[in-house]
């Protein structure tokens, strides 16, 4: 088996941790059962060698065998081919999961990231931007309400589509913004209480804490 | 060979036109040399069939014999597995073309259409939230400009990759905003030369114009 290596940041602030997007590359990884291994990269200082990865000086990366890919989103369809856990097999079941993906970060994380970042920052809330962004994710949640309250996941069983979708609605949940989406708000419940999931944070939250002991914070 | 069918709206009005993501579905079909045809559904009123095709009540779907998928992306990289004029064929150049595909979609389009809608929109720039969106996307810029600078294509030989980061670029350009990045510009210029792109474009065009006879505006 070719080896896997999940590279994330070496540390990172207070604020974001449970929320870095290796959880997502770390909870498929379990959920498949795939062994693996964490390196880390700074955060402070990113290099030729970072961006050489990730043109955006972002993480996380994953390298398979020679192969080394970026993006959160095309991790995980590599993975969902490797794992039947992951995606669904048959064409069928692959394409739904494949359009759940991108559904989940060009339809409702473009609306919802935004959306989160004003709220984390505070910005005014009496400004036709905001209520751009509001409306924006609100439109999004109107209309993803509907079809989570009619499946468990959403490619017929549970697949890298819903890995993302949740993590992405949970961030919504943290500022409270599932109030009136119930159906999104059991849907975050039922994918974060798989144990694929609880492990993939503590292990995120160890990892950055154990940085914390290292920079003797 | 499947029956492929394209389906956006009926009819929109003048200003997404020439920028309607059934664009990018245009395009990848007509690079590709793949027969299809294009069907309507009403903009002013959307209904349940078409829910049930996206469920967001957005456009495009695509139908490929007895599946049917929604979302750019996912649409793309479905016709790119099809045509070796849309994605390379070896595993290593077609994990280049999805991660490329994806941060399209989720690290560029991600920041540039919140900027775009506020350009559009006419929203004051003299607030914390125009600088986050403004902040966000030159940040994007300045990290794919380097990139862009050292090819030709994302990912070795032109690919879907290609239509989705220059549609999305393309939009920044028409608000001015690549005016600090050449390579952004340059790139911009070369993909929207290719005569698919040109006809996908006057293809769009000549749909919608045809709307409006059929309304008799």
């Amino acid at each position: 088996m070719a080896d896997l290596t999940l590279t994330t940041f070496d540390w990172v602030p207070e604020m974001p941790r449970g929320f870095v997007r290796d959880l997502r590359v770390r909870w498929a990884l379990e959920e498949a059962a795939l062994p693996y291994r964490v390196a880390g990269v700074p955060f402070d200082d990113r290099g030729p060698a970072h961006f050489a990865h990730q043109p955006f000086g972002q993480v996380p990366w994953l390298t398979d065998g020679d192969l080394s890919i970026f993006e959160s989103g095309a991790i995980l369809l590599h993975l969902g081919v490797r794992s039947a856990k992951l995606m669904p097999t048959d064409p069928r079941g692959r394409s739904e999961a494949t359009e759940w993906v991108f559904a989940a970060l060009n339809s409702v994380e473009m609306a919802s990231l935004p959306w989160a970042m004003s709220k984390f920052m505070g910005h005014p809330t009496d400004t036709p931007a905001w209520k751009f962004v509001d409306d924006f994710l609100k439109l999004r949640l109107k209309h993803l309400e509907p079809a989570l309250a009619g499946r468990e996941w959403l490619a017929g069983s549970f697949s890298v589509a819903d890995i993302l979708m949740s993590d992405v609605l949970r961030v919504v949940g943290q500022f409270d913004g599932l109030a009136d989406s119930p159906a999104c708000r059991a849907y975050v419940a039922r994918a974060t209480a798989r144990p694929a999931f609880i492990k993939a944070h503590a292990d995120q939250m160890a990892h950055f804490a154990a940085a914390d002991r290292a920079r003797g914070a």
